[in-house]
């Protein structure tokens, strides 16, 4: 019989404590400390021989620090004797370097997945990632989380909203399918986003296919950046009649003028999750921020108990 | 027919630049940039179709972005179809951390030698790997160049120094090879600092083994990091009779307080080599660097030539 271990790294704390909560387990000891020149030191500070481990890491940024420790971390509890070793990754960094859009470009996320089955990892955890393709670049047994039924639980028990008049949003057409899980769930319609550049150098035309006339529209896509789309994406539902905009994603990377942006933007309210840990400095009163904790430690369960995950996917 | 192209990445870009003009290249065409959340975009701006690569590239601070690089342009290069591609590491990151020296511990050097493989690495070029088993954690080819013939040489040469009153000092027990053949070039003899700590929390004594007398002893070491070890044996050395104490490394990674030390220290000159870029400022005048563009020129081009580089090994 095997025993469940659950080890926080450094990205992200304050889920990692809450998810060990939900499980009802302390978190196991171990320390990531630097050596003066900047290697990581991870130490292991209780035996894991025997035990099922899950290792709790979003590599959000800085992402190289954060999948270096991680490595390491597959790597120490290898040589431990870890019976698996499955890997919670609420955000996968480099998760848009997925194809080769040009030539001579790397697949950084495939590079990713190759470097996590090589340190030792068994079993990969993660949601939404940014194509559901990237389960394909592993070879181990990788389990894919969704955050939309926590985004549309929150505008379902939201009381000053008018569920009758949403339009869920998509800001471009990538993102249809996952618009179209949210707009079931709310029994909304949907409309999207068709960016296009009449020629080059001239500058973007925001279209809009789907009515959005005096309706409370609600854009979500899996990861907010720099936030310059979506702020855009805003105004142009305004522009063209909407009566006003929420905005949601799974992953807060928000890099750079985000906050700002999304400060000055016509975003009425911004729904996110936890999947990155996010400053409270600077950070604008309009984001939410809504907990997957539960989520991934009922995923974590499941999987100890070996029983399916598939119940949590919807 | 292959051709040799050689690119260099962000760590050490006037020691590839000096390598390229050994070879008598130019430097293949590549751009490596930041997104705005801090993940790594490499772009490689000419074919590299039917070429032999060599990367140039030292995994020192900050360690975890450098060899992500590395992984990021392997993985790129090998999806641009180069015949062979070839790491050129002066300096290889994570080299001490290479067994378990404690229970639970990772052995991050053979984590690094199997990422660099599993991106797609065919061979490694090092010079004074910490341990040379580290040779073994790979199970490509790897050549394993020598710092010390240059370091020696620059004794040789120097004017000012007494050829007949030296004496070569290695800084503990795991140094004496590399003190040996320092010894035997310079026709002298050797000595160990042999350190012990008498009782647990008693300060450590620095016995002398050897006769250094009125001598002028150079210590060489592979790597000086903080400096505390090098400068308190050069005050040993001094306060036990030493006529004068120069100190010699191949890796100057000088982290933290390295560079206060060294200039606060006994050692009169400190001789390093170009194997990790040196910042300007702060900067002791006493530390004189050394190139070894011109010994890691002749194994590329020897091995690009395929002939054999042990030649360049003594
Ligand atoms: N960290 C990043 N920040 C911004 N853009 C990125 C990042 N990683 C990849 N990309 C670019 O984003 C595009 C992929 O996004 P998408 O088209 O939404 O799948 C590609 O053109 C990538 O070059
Ligand atoms: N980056 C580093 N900085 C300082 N010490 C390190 C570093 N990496 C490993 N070590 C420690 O250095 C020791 C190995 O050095 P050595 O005994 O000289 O081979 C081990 O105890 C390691 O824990």
């Amino acid at each position: 019989d095997t025993k469940l271990k659950i080890f926080s790294l450094e990205s992200n704390h304050p889920l990692a404590d809450e998810i060990a909560k939900h499980v009802g387990l302390p978190l196991g000891k171990s320390s990531v400390k630097r050596f003066s020149d900047g290697e990581i030191q991870i130490n292991i500070e209780e035996s894991i021989r025997g035990c099922d481990v899950f290792i709790i890491q979003s590599t959000s940024n800085p992402v190289n620090d954060h999948l270096m420790e991680l490595l390491i971390m597959i790597d120490a509890l290898k040589r431990a004797s870890a019976v698996t070793i499955n890997v919670v990754m609420p955000y996968y960094g480099y998760a848009r370097q997925d194809r080769k859009a040009r030539s001579r470009e790397p697949i950084t996320a495939k590079l990713v997945a190759n470097l996590l089955e090589t340190a030792g990892a068994d079993r990969v955890i993660a949601l939404d990632l940014h194509a559901p393709q990237i389960q394909g670049f592993f070879d181990i047994p990788i389990d894919h989380l969704m955050g939309e039924p926590i985004l549309s639980d929150y505008f379902l028990e939201k009381e000053d909203i008018d569920l009758d008049s949403l339009v869920v949003v998509s800001p471009d057409h990538g993102g249809v399918t996952r618009a179209r899980k949210m707009a079931d769930r709310l029994k909304a319609p949907i409309a999207i986003i068709d960016k296009r550049r009449p020629k080059p150098n001239v500058a973007e035309v925001m279209n809009i296919v789907g009515d959005i006339n005096g309706k409370t529209a609600i854009i979500i896509d899996d990861i907010i950046d720099t936030a310059g789309t979506i702020s855009i994406a805003a105004q142009a539902l305004i522009d063209k009649g909407a009566k006003e905009v929420y905005a949601c994603c799974t992953h807060p990377v928000l890099s750079g003028p985000a906050f700002e942006r999304i400060e000055n933007s016509a975003i009425k309210e911004l729904i996110v999750t936890n999947s990155i840990n996010l400053p409270q400095e600077g950070r604008p009163a309009k984001i939410v921020q809504l907990s997957v904790a539960e989520l991934l430690a009922q995923a974590i369960v499941r999987i100890y108990e070996q029983e399916s995950v598939s119940i949590l996917f919807d």
